[in-house]
């Protein structure tokens, strides 16, 4: 069953290679990037590759590789240092020698031909969220919780003046759900700015407490709990013609989801995907964005019985400005499809593959077709009217490189090379790709393709960065999960200088929720560093994706609604049984670990299969659902009220008498994200029941640990198993 | 050096006995009580001692027991159920037959002669602080932060209206530092009422944060940290018969201590011990109950270049209002003085053996000469005019009753048994005294005592109650402290079933604050449960009271001034020295574990000793005196603006980095006494510094745990040594 092997070469003498430390392998760690396959900055000047180094830009053109401009020459001939490092130069004019430049306090265009600055503009003390328009050089962002917009010539309007922590513009909104990051948004041209303003006035804000402070104090942190009050949305639209301010006017509830909003090519129209609080029924609504006055009728409707999770923008075709296309699950698969704004149809509900209804009002057609998903949407081929994208077409675990036709019923072809996982920018007109990828057997490749024929150059092929190393075996492979049927993936670390006749310990590193994957075929089948570690000192590693994680289609992740936890249990339990079939797996040492989602699976693991794990550490967990906020949250357990029984079954307070191992609890004391009510219920729990978790906290951290803290954390968890499970 | 054997037998048959489980040692134990020394249940009624059991009130004149009354007849005969148990009632009038039984309801006084209720007064719901005055019968109390008054009558007055978070009425102040514990002062007839103001708006509110909420939330809790803004006190007096309440017309900064109210017997006058925000120079000073005017001297005046503390009130002597005793260590060691309010002196300040300086201004007269400490002033044998209270007259552990004359300069003369730790209840004339008492070698024993002549009857002699458990050996002695002079008293534990070839692992158990003691010639040398249970567990435990504790005088405790920790520390290695000398103590495996001023000195040795201490646990530990309160920590450390060296070199942080075996520092979340903020502190201290403490916090909880909190705390601290260190 396994697919692959990392490292091939274990039987070599291990006393001439070397050992990792956690410095060398965590993302935080001040040696890991001496120990990472080599990397390529590139970029696109209209239709020419660039590679960009901290001194020069170089062109690609047919491979060669050729300086443009040197940032010393540049910063000489201007007299000042503009240019600290070319890595962080963009080419936005696809037609004009122009590189920009952005500080903390001011964006500039150089003209890398003439030597000279063109344009530049001041960004205000205390900006955030800035976004810039390449067409008329505006600005907008944000002071505090207010929206600003500042002209290509430098004047600057205030647009709203009563934001504060409870009214609050320009900034995201539903915590960052449904793809939404942020809240300003210009029309194409730059002469109007769409911004959100999120009202969370009911929203009682979580005490997180600085101790930083002289005297220890609470910092503002609206926290909107799973059926509680939650933030009122609405979007304004700022013309800078007649500096007015126009609001979508949307009778519906503001507690009503407005999410990934698109703007037509034109700027006269915004278009907004809406979304109930219940989160079943979604309306892609246009606004016109001189009036605020919605349409009568929405350009397509979605209900599912479980939910409708839109996640994408609408993007236009650059040649035809009538049609756009949209991401949707609504056959399951995550897909392309085009809408065609202008040939309406009559609505009715239809069944959907994926388990919902439809009601389209104009016409769409899937342009990917296939039991597969699409993973990133990149752009399009103008010439050839093809949709470029990344997707598991031919193996749920390979993200590879495709072209779909636009006009031509699901034609696909593929770019790339047919294995490993692919990421691509795009050439201005979408002729060229620069496609990064890495594959089990493929440390890391930079190749250049055309996306007509998809010819290919490679521009790099990094050596193993770990050659010098004592490298653990990686395999992968795939199970059942407890359905029978569905095969799920799994990736398997064997100790270094792993002897088939020993039993070694072995910990289980688990996530299992909604929008991520563990498991891919990438470098080391995207191994965690510190499993390398762990595997270094003599632990088998197991890795597998339930059911619920992702791209895998909307039925495998809907599998878990309203009851988290359960079936993404009894999938790991698949995984426990199968690695028990493993000689070298000692049955009476098993680990287990996971993160936020993965802490939840690690404490529920410990606390419903107390006799399987001896040892756990659950970071950031989940503990109780409705401590958990709105958006996700109800997404998946529905509000509490409708479903007390999920919210009662997958509450881990009542299991906290069944803990029998250790399970370490470590948390960001200032995690926004899983609040620390969470783990601070069940440690109360866990006392009032008797048992004996043990518990760390980094305070000033949030949900994750950065740098050095990543170190410590992993050392942390390491000493743990090294406690315990040895 | 080993002066007295707890357990004589233990090298009976071991197999034949039990072994205790920590419900049965732990006062939160559901347990403890069965396995506790025999106790009585005492009161006096007049000069007639009562023994109260849940069913009677029996009279032991003489030693005889007889029954006063039952409850079940006194109920019957009342037709209502108003005892429910008589050991909650007391005797208020020494010529009555009167008992008073007090519910959250009502206060109600019973003639239990005639078998009627001869008063009741009703309780307003929600009132906290409740003070009632046997003379006037009036109740005073506070609903909130404000004052009321209710006459004998029933009829009410709300004194205050303005009170809140911020302003509070009636309450404790000061934080209950010297010798503060309530708000609400009657006068000895039940005529006036004294009350604290507090007024604590400047103070910021510590975040506390309650789980339990739906969303978690923060409480008010005001707590002003060393050098910071603090609380302004008033005074004020009401007048019942007036119905005025009038102002205590103090023209020192509202931010000094107005402490240890004290009414003279004509209720006339409130004394006042008025000290300083430095804590250096004390006042005693008479107010006219009438107007609030402030008499224009003083009575007495201390001053100390480290700190002044008046922890006691003025009691008058009841056959002479113009004399009162105070408590004071101006000498050194707490004494009784006599004031004499009419003997005018002319005030010089003069040097003080204490080692600061006093100024009379009436003359006061030393009842209790000698190097020993006063502990409890019991009160006065009103017809042979002495004065009585326990004290370490005739060697520091030892806490014996004793009588000296209040006219006969200094006679003093052993009431009780010579050795133990004795506690009194003193009749009404003070002719009799109920002495409690335990020692090394006696378990509990209940004495009646004539004051005139020391006569005693013995009323209860315990057994052992631990006869069928295996039991290890405790002995006391001492060693000299890092001074090479002062002797310092220890409790050593040995492992049950001690085996003198063997080497044990070795716990020390420190408080090392002021204000306590760990060591006494009490049962087991004042041993704590959890020593016991280690003990059973195989461990040696050791327990050294060093110089800065309790009952050693003014000069030894005050060894630690500006720089807690050093000198404690100095004493407490000089203890391990010596355990390193036993044989049977492994020196490789020392352990310490200490609460509070203990878990800074834990954290401390950790830290200072990294390679003496191999594990250790520090519960709610001061990490830094600057998140330590105004009241108690500038007393010791003076303000930090004042004292930046000592401040700077006592705090924990620093150290964190030294930190090599393994800690685990335990805090209840919502300690409001050490607040989060010292441990979390720490904690990111060792974080950025790469060292690894455990942690563990129980939510809810304040500094300390109770019940089955603190059971499961002591399993877990058990479990660290058993992990770490055995």
């Amino acid at each position: 069953m396994a697919v692959a092997i990392l490292a091939a070469a274990t039987t070599m003498a291990q006393t001439t290679k070397k050992s990792f430390t956690l410095n060398d392998l965590l993302g935080g760690g001040t040696t890991y990037w001496n120990l990472q396959p080599k990397y390529m900055f590139t970029s696109w000047w209209g239709e020419t590759p660039l590679e960009l180094t901290v001194d020069e830009v170089k062109t690609l053109k047919g491979g060669k590789s050729q300086t443009l401009f040197t940032a010393e020459a540049l910063n000489t001939a201007l007299g000042e240092k503009l240019i600290r490092s070319c890595t962080n130069l963009t080419f936005p004019y696809a037609d004009q020698p122009l590189a920009k430049v952005q500080t903390a306090k001011e964006i500039v265009l150089i003209d890398f031909q003439k030597k000279a600055v063109v344009w530049r503009g001041a960004i205000q003390e205390g900006a955030s969220e800035l976004v810039w328009n390449k067409e008329s050089r505006a600005m907008a962002y944000c002071i505090g919780s207010n929206v600003f917009v500042q002209k290509a010539d430098g004047t600057r309007r205030q647009l709203t003046s009563d934001g504060d922590d409870d009214i609050v513009y320009g900034h995201s909104v539903s915590r960052d759900e449904f793809g939404i990051s942020n809240g300003l948004f210009w029309s194409p041209d730059g002469q109007r700015l769409a911004f959100y303003k999120k009202d969370q006035r009911r929203i009682p804000s979580y005490p997180q407490v600085d101790i930083t402070q002289r005297i220890a104090a609470t910092t503002v942190d609206k926290y909107p709990m799973a059926g509680c009050e939650t933030e009122d949305v609405s979007v304004a639209v700022y013309d800078v013609a007649t500096d007015k301010t126009v609001w979508l006017q949307n009778p519906k509830p503001m507690t009503d989801y407005m999410t990934n909003l698109s703007w037509a090519p034109d700027g006269k129209k915004l278009y907004v995907f809406e979304l109930n609080r219940d989160q079943n029924f979604m309306q892609l609504f246009g606004y016109d964005a001189a009036t605020g006055q919605k349409d009568a009728e929405p350009l397509v409707e979605e209900k599912h019985p479980k939910y409708v999770e839109p996640l994408h923008v609408l993007v236009f075709l650059p040649w035809d400005a009538t049609k756009a296309v949209m991401q949707t699950r609504r056959d399951n698969w995550n897909h392309l499809w085009l809408i065609d704004l202008k040939k309406k149809m009559y609505p009715e509900w239809h069944e959907a593959q994926g388990g919902g209804t439809t009601c389209d009002h104009v016409k769409t057609t899937l342009l990917t077709p296939g039991d597969f998903e699409v993973r990133d949407f990149i752009g399009f081929n103008e010439k050839t009217k093809n949709a470029l994208f990344t997707g598991n077409v031919t193996h749920p675990l390979h993200h590879t490189l495709w072209s779909a036709s636009v006009s031509g019923k699901g034609k696909m072809k593929l770019l790339s090379a047919g294995e490993g996982v692919h990421s691509a920018t795009l050439s201005s007109t979408g002729a060229q790709i620069i496609d990064t990828y890495s594959s089990p057997t493929v440390t890391r490749k930079v190749e250049l393709i055309q996306t007509k024929d998809a010819k290919s150059l490679n521009l790099l092929t990094a050596e193993d960065p770990w050659k010098d190393y004592n490298v653990p075996e990686i395999t992968g492979g795939s199970i059942k999960a407890a359905d029978g049927v569905t095969d799920l993936y799994y990736r398997l670390i064997k100790p270094v200088g792993f002897d088939a006749s020993k039993k070694y310990p072995t910990v289980v590193y688990v996530y299992g929720g909604p929008h991520a994957h563990n498991v891919q075929a990438s470098r080391g089948y995207y191994f965690r560093g510190w499993e390398i570690y762990m595997a270094q000192l003599g632990y088998v590693v197991f890795v597998l994706d339930n059911r619920g994680s992702q791209y895998r289609g909307l039925k495998f992740e809907q599998a878990t609604f309203r009851h988290l936890g359960d079936e993404e249990m009894k999938d790991q339990m698949c995984g426990v049984e199968f690695i028990k079939t493993l000689p070298y797996v000692d049955a009476n040492r098993l680990g287990v670990h996971g993160w936020s989602f993965g802490g939840f699976m690690t404490t529920n693991l410990m606390c419903t299969y107390p006799d399987v794990f001896k040892v756990g550490v659950a970071g950031g967990p989940v503990i109780d659902w409705k401590y958990y906020e709105v958006m996700y949250g109800e997404r998946y357990m529905d509000r509490p009220d409708e479903n007390a029984e999920g919210y009662a079954s997958s509450s881990l307070l009542p299991k906290a008498k069944n803990l029998k191992g250790r399970l370490q609890i470590i948390f960001g004391y200032n995690d926004p994200t899983c609040v620390p009510q969470h783990t601070l219920s069940f440690i109360r729990a866990c006392i009032d029941a008797g048992t004996q978790p043990d518990l760390f906290t980094y305070p000033g951290d949030g949900h994750n640990m950065f740098g050095t803290d990543q170190v410590h954390l992993h050392e942390r968890i390491t000493r743990y198993f090294e406690d315990y499970l040895k």
